[in-house]
């Protein structure tokens, strides 16, 4: 099955934005166990936008667009395509009756340019938008006058806001697909996430050992971000519901304790996961992750069972004041210091009452740094019931990916803890 | 001028990797003056890479390829293209010393794979990659069969690793572009960024006004984010020196107060460079946003001048204990009330002893709600030395949108405050 996507923007075009959609619906599908053939970007003009659709229809199977389905003057895309298919674009009733309820929802007056949002091509499929006005469209080609030997193929119209583009096709285009396509061939496939080890080190510790199920078909891919190495196994055919398994009990075995989630899990969610398991609290100190951490944490749903307060403490004052750090320590050690963390994370815990307290406090640069603590220094220290645990990492980033570093390697610490395993 | 660009690498069709490329190279050429019309992504295989460049060639003067240079079995864009053009490949004596050059110098030994990379098609220009081992190539097809009417074109390979292709591309390609093509026409684009406006309502005030000078030739786009719509005006020709300043002055007049930036400068940073600019502090008291506006706020370098502390009190008890709001408040309008975001202001105002302190109480849901205040309903404050202000706003959305929405109407409210608006 061909699959091609066809992602619409000027602001694409113009390098004012990340193709995240391109990632996020290609990682999709090949969860799904389709792979994507092409991907193409155009600006939004008609005629860019049905050229780009006309190519695509004349290989594919399926065409996903996204974008151009608001309410603006450049939103060509529902008018570009229902032109290209000579399909006639008629309101839709209860899509109107969707948006009028979405201003109503929120006390807004709805702009008259909106109810353009409730036009559907003739005989195209409406996929619901929960979270915004322009609904998902769906249409059978059928014949494809654009393909060789008359096929057929499907065309889909997603928004191009993430917020809604992503619920709306795990809501509503992963069971079409489901529906109107044959099954995938045999895919199996599994994630595993690791910490605290790198993308090489990784590689080095697990490859060897797969080599006798690489040679029968599994493959490995790796994708890693600051502080996190994901590890995908899959394969295709009749023995891919054995190669896989297999592959995930060998790496397991050789990364451990580094592994720390599968699947899309985040580390926060595993650390929210399991204090809430444990009917266990939280507090946060934060000098240099700067509220990293609690913004982390409190993006996951029923992080108020567990998180009591964080503090984000960036003067040495609010160090004092806030947190109990001595005077004496700050003036002996600096702010970054193992001392000062130690005194972060305790004062949190015994102020705020939790049974557990992270702090860290470091250089995110881009200055600050010196011979001794270069720019990338950090002391994180977690205090709990059983005593005070601290550690010293280097991260040398800039000042995004180091807080982003930082909190993975705090929250890493916290989870080390929580399971027991001493030390990261 | 027809610019496409076509990435490759199955990493991109699996979604493991953003195709930050795309967007790199996108603004490196829009900076230039050159537009890119098409991006197109296909796997590492030798049928895709042709094919999506026989494609591209079909169309374009100039196609810039990326990936698919290195040593390994996946590496097949030298290869696929040489064939496409059938220009024999010649071993070139300089690069092949400058991969030995490169190993000698890390004092690793010289893998005999790497020796491909000095394979460069006949009649190829070689463009040096001193962060790496395989050059770029700049070939010209001349005449191009593959275009009608046999107009030559550029074909452009560059290396993936980012690091490498960056400085290549500024050091050799720009200074090729310039010498082998006209100086494009002349081109001129603004972005303006607005705030606590709508997309269609932003439409609605702009284009009317704004209609001359669309039939003269300007463009208008728009790409919205929550709580954030960015509007881009731009023009081409003898013509956009002129077009772009008027458009800027009419749209800037017709949204006044709700334009906060120009460029890519983020609200974030704007209040950071008001409050340095001012000498003014800030304290944080979050709830609801759970530290997302302290996180945004200390992404900015030099944050630390102006962020005393932020307080992320998530129970009742630290809203009580660390910003004295006071237990009948809250057993009077619950902690979602206008009573505990104006308590909290001015608690961690008082406090911390800050010029201003934002404070936001909310339902970020998907939990908590309640037909008085349902999921999505937020109270911010402000306090300040004038008193404290306070809005509630509505935003019923997942729960990072929540985050950022009420991290931006929050930054907002301070924003309009300093520069003495009252109220949003």
């Amino acid at each position: 099955m061909v699959i091609e996507l066809v992602t619409t923007g000027t602001e694409l075009m113009l390098g004012n934005v990340l193709n995240t959609h391109q990632q996020w619906l290609c990682a999709q599908l090949t969860r799904a166990g389709w792979t994507v053939a092409r991907q193409v970007s155009v600006a939004d003009t008609a005629a860019e936008i049905a050229g780009a659709a006309r190519e695509a229809l004349s290989r594919a199977d399926l065409v996903i667009t996204t974008g151009g389905l608001g309410p603006t003057s450049d939103d060509l895309t529902r008018d570009s395509i229902a032109r290209l298919l000579g399909k006639p674009l008629r309101q839709d009733a209860r899509v109107l009756e969707h948006i009028r309820g979405f201003f109503a929802a929120r006390s807004r007056p709805m702009p008259e340019s909106t109810k353009l949002q409730a036009l559907v091509p003739e005989g195209a499929k409406v996929l619901p938008n929960p979270r915004g006005t322009a609904p998902g469209l769906a249409i059978e080609v059928k014949p494809n006058p654009l393909r060789r030997g008359g096929a057929s193929s499907w065309l889909i119209m997603l928004p191009g806001p993430p917020r809604e583009l992503r619920p709306l096709f795990t809501d509503s285009v992963l069971p079409l697909l489901a529906e109107v396509f044959p099954p995938p061939a045999h895919h199996s496939s599994v994630t595993l996430r690791a910490t605290g080890v790198g993308e090489s080190l990784v590689q080095e510790k697990i490859e060897r050992a797969l080599r006798a199920l690489t040679a029968a078909g599994l493959e490995i891919g790796y994708c890693s971000r600051p502080g996190q190495v994901d590890i995908r196994l899959s394969a295709r055919g009749p023995n891919a519901a054995n190669l896989v398994p297999q592959a995930e009990t060998i790496t397991r075995a050789r990364l451990d304790k580094d592994i720390y989630a599968s699947g899309d899990e985040e580390l926060e969610s595993v650390v929210v996961r399991l204090l809430t398991e444990r009917k266990q609290t939280l507090a946060l100190a934060e000098s240099c992750t700067g509220g990293c951490i609690a913004h982390r944490i409190t993006n996951v749903p029923g992080a108020s069972l567990v998180l009591l307060a964080g503090l984000v403490t960036y003067s040495n004052d609010a160090k004092l004041s806030l947190l109990g750090v001595r005077p004496e320590t700050l003036a002996a050690h600096g702010a970054v210091s193992e001392a000062v963390a130690r005194e972060m994370a305790e004062g949190a815990r015994a102020r705020i009452g939790a049974d557990y307290a992270l702090a860290a406090t470091g250089i995110a640069g881009p200055a600050g740094g010196s011979p001794a603590k270069p720019v990338g220094t950090v002391f994180i220290a977690l205090a709990s019931g059983r005593g005070t645990v601290a550690l010293r990492q280097m991260n040398p980033l800039d000042r995004e990916s180091f807080k982003q570093l930082t909190s993975q390697q705090a929250l890493d610490l916290l989870r080390r803890e929580i399971l027991g395993y001493h030390g990261p």
